[in-house]
């Protein structure tokens, strides 16, 4: 409590950054006070606006730009009692004198506020990575409603080509909506594939969607250059090559804004986040800061996470409000970090930890596939949808999952995350019951089937194995156990088509010194045939994920 | 193990009832045992229909017959190696002898078989209630392929009205599909509610959702008899009105079929159910039961449960085939009820204990509603839904919640069912991580929403009171916080309209001596507005669910 308190004082809190973070953590700061003077600067023109809405404005899918515009100062004034100072920069902290320095930009004018409490909260801007010619005009970034219209202006007035650097989420977002405008698109991605957040198989769907829908997908690409050239601007590949185009959108990522911070000499990771205990507190116990700014802890692994999502940054400005206020011992728990993301007809999304997070931990896993309809297949519409579980060998606890396909994604990604908050095992998964009705899902979920296939190998009920790490088929023999009309449509080279329903009689072709992998289209017949083959005293193993998981790990060219 | 294994002999399993459960049961089981000899014993022509599609398939949704056919029976014996048996009928069990008599319905020829293990998946049937006239051929009831056929014939022949007797899933699913095909739909229904999986609020919105779609409903009317006049019949109501349609389907309920078992001496309930322990043994040993014939137990309050669905009926399958099998100690560990239901452009779920259930368990509780969009606000097609949630006074554990509304509901109801599986508090539902994108959610999902609202009550930040309970409005005084705009489409009579933004300053109008009750659209400004009357010491509660809710509990008439 502070001496103000003490006295009857209203308390003077400064946040800086009005949007998504800092407006949560000023609205719920003045429920919580109605009594504290609350300043919320902003640097630009808007409070709270939409910033996952503004690819989608671009594209016209969402026309009425108005609706960009969550809440406006006037509204955030008198619903809240907010002093809102937008077009207005903290430009400096006196943490010794307790006062921030702000200068607004049209003016120049330059005052300082006291505060008893500041909250940080200043996001992160897009990367621009130090290449030749980056400064052009023709290459943009996509922060704010302003670069949304500058972009939006350039699609009006009849651009036909565009680049987008870098395929996470807003450069796959402003791919589609650029196609939706009919701009013909290259996408370059120094990586072998977009959406890093799932791992490489799981992406590879959407690079033949993104393909489909005349993206010029450029994978394993480096951007080394610019250079303008007329009207337009040359685009200096890896590979030797220079794309002509009218407009560059670098999507290369984000880094967090902590100048500010660094200047006033607060922790911050090597990164550039700041660091924050489970208040939100930083270094400085009057100092916060919320949002895309902060590194957090990974909740299954304790370890520090930096995860510059929307979710998070209004959780946390509601946990600093919480305890600025000192209402409730409210804590951020960390993130299992939760994410999706449509392309055109397919969504992908992710929860928990991938691989690589895994191997970074040096967490022993399995991977389990499966591949059923997303609702029940007898209603139209049904298609496949992938899903992939990240789990524990010993004890099956759900480590992550990740989800790709055309339907129901959004729906699988938050029942698992919710599974992996709850620390539940893929046994937890086999017995959740999930809604059935036709046009939603079937009397086994997507997510009943992970867990039986994820179950069932823990069991020891069937023994599987992968595409990714098939070397040496000398010693072994592949059995393709589909339908021949099935086998047609696509195989796998070298491999025996065997179907199901025959086996039991063909099983003296079947060699006894080999292993024999069986496969199917998304590894259930595979498994039927397996149990098949090992009562009968057959070395084997199923290919996990069928033909599914081939085309994902080795897409054809 | 039996005598049988002892000396290498094969096992015989007779599986009575080839849809769902059975079929679960005699696949499951041929995977964990290639050796054993598996009847499976069908009444009907069909295996392992898709029960759940028949209405569809009557309004021409799902276009294909042969889409319902999930298995045939010549799949189940080529992919399975089971004896399937279709038009079989058991008609008596030998628990001595260990034999069941079958009967081929076509010749009449009966024959026994021996089994080692008998399980019995004969489901549940259509209640017929004991009603004058109730033997026409113009009432019917959908419950297999047949039926279905006789119910699109009389469609495809050009009826143009029908009586659905009764408002459950079905009732309301075929409404829906004779809507489509432009027969005029009367649904009578008993109770003073369509589908009472919900609480009765929850179910208001689909009340004015069917008659939106030109369905004369009928609530809180009883059918006294049926009496056939000329090409229709008359259906003969408690209101004294005669309903005169071309054909009538009964959808009142349904009973489980355990004759059999009864007439073996196997215990069952007062209710005619089958008694199973975890392994979904019956009394007798060698005897499983599984499917919506048997009792299974309410997870939350450990109390016998009946809950014909086909997502626990598949899972009781696997578990007594794996019991049989002897495999794994799996056990059926009971159900929590999720269920969802599309009725025309709404959906309504639901999960875990509903009011009814609480109340008769004698356990106390809060509840606590939410009116979010359901995906951002901004993105086309956003709507508000309702989330009702029910949980602990004490811990905030969650105990069941509702959802209802135009859009991701089958989402919210899969991610609220996965957290009373994990035993979660509404505490935790603040911190679940959900995707959001924005065509699929928001940054802080309705989930989200509903588990902020609930953890403010129970942190005492907000005091509620409820629609349901408003009697004297002389000891109070109602205001509505909402925009006069907003005001003017509809308000509660009697309130005063004061605006969240103007509330501060005009405060001097409120009485000191008189309760304040404040509310919105949904019920998040009149917390706000709570807030700020509560810290000036005025007497203060917020009605929860604002208006939404007000029109959910006093419909228009």
């Amino acid at each position: 409590m502070t001496e103000k308190e003490d006295y009857g004082m209203r308390r003077k809190i400064v946040i800086v950054g009005g949007v998504a973070g800092g407006a949560a953590t000023a609205a719920r700061l003045r429920r919580m006070d109605e009594d504290a003077e609350i300043l919320l600067i902003e640097r630009g023109e808007h409070v709270s606006f939409a910033n996952c809405g503004l690819p989608y404005h671009i594209g016209g899918e969402i026309e009425d730009r108005e609706k960009l515009l969550v809440m406006t100062p006037a509204k955030l004034r008198s619903w809240f009692n907010l002093d809102v100072r937008v077009r207005t920069e903290v430009v400096a902290v006196d943490r010794e004198k307790k006062e921030v320095e702000l200068r607004h930009n049209a003016s120049g004018e330059v005052i300082r506020e006291t505060y008893d409490n500041l909250v940080l909260s200043p996001g992160a801007k897009p990367v621009v990575p130090d290449l030749p010619g980056v400064d052009s005009e023709k290459i943009r970034t996509l922060r704010n409603l302003l670069d949304m219209d500058s972009i939006k202006a350039l699609v009006d007035g009849g651009i036909t080509s565009a680049v987008v650097v870098g395929g996470g989420f807003i450069g796959l977002e402003v791919a589609e909506q650029l196609r939706r405008r009919d701009v013909a698109v290259t996408l370059v991605e120094l990586l072998d594939q977009v959406m890093p957040s799932v791992d490489p198989e799981m992406a590879s769907p959407l690079h033949a969607t993104l393909r489909d829908h005349g993206v010029d997908l450029r994978l394993g690409t480096r951007v080394e250059g610019f250079k303008e050239n007329g009207a337009g601007i040359g685009v200096n590949l890896s590979d030797g090559t220079t794309l002509d185009t009218d407009m560059v959108l670098l999507a290369v990522g984000v880094k967090p804004e902590s100048d500010l911070a660094q200047a006033a000499g607060l922790e911050v990771t090597d990164r550039g986040t700041i660091v924050v205990d489970e208040h939100m507190r930083t270094s400085d116990p009057d100092i916060y800061a919320v949002g895309d700014v902060v590194t957090v802890r990974q909740k299954q692994l304790g370890t520090p996470v930096w995860l510059p999502l929307a979710g998070p940054a209004s959780r946390q400005g509601r946990v600093a409000a919480n305890h600025i206020a000192g209402k409730t011992p409210d804590r951020f728990p960390g993130v299992v970090g939760t994410s999706v993301c449509r392309v055109f007809e397919l969504a992908v999304g992710s929860t928990g930890l991938g691989e690589k997070a895994l191997k970074e931990a040096g967490v022993a896993y399995h991977r389990q596939y499966v591949g059923p309809f997303f609702h029940a297949d007898y209603y139209p519409g049904a298609v496949r949808i992938t899903v992939k579980v990240l789990f524990s060998p010993t004890d099956g606890k759900l480590f992550g999952a990740q989800v790709v396909g055309a339907g129901g994604i959004d729906k699988r990604v938050d029942v698992l995350s919710t599974a992996i908050h709850a620390g539940m095992t893929v046994f937890d998964l086999e017995d959740l019951e999930l809604g059935y009705a036709p046009p939603y899902g079937t009397a086994r979920d997507p997510v009943n089937f992970a867990g039986f296939a994820a179950a069932n190998r823990l069991r020891g009920d069937v023994e599987v194995a992968e595409w990714q790490d098939l070397v040496d088929e000398e010693d072994s023999m592949l059995i393709d156990v589909r339908q021949p009309e099935e086998v047609e449509e696509g195989g796998v080279p070298g491999a025996v088509n065997i179907p199901l329903g025959v086996l039991r009689n063909r099983m003296k072709e079947l060699p006894r010194h080999k292993e024999i992998l069986v496969f199917c289209g998304v590894g259930q017949r595979g498994y039927y045939a397996y149990r098949v083959l090992k009562h009968h005293g057959f070395k084997v193993r199923n290919m996990d994920g069928g033909i599914m998981l081939h085309r994902m790990v080795q897409p054809p060219a």
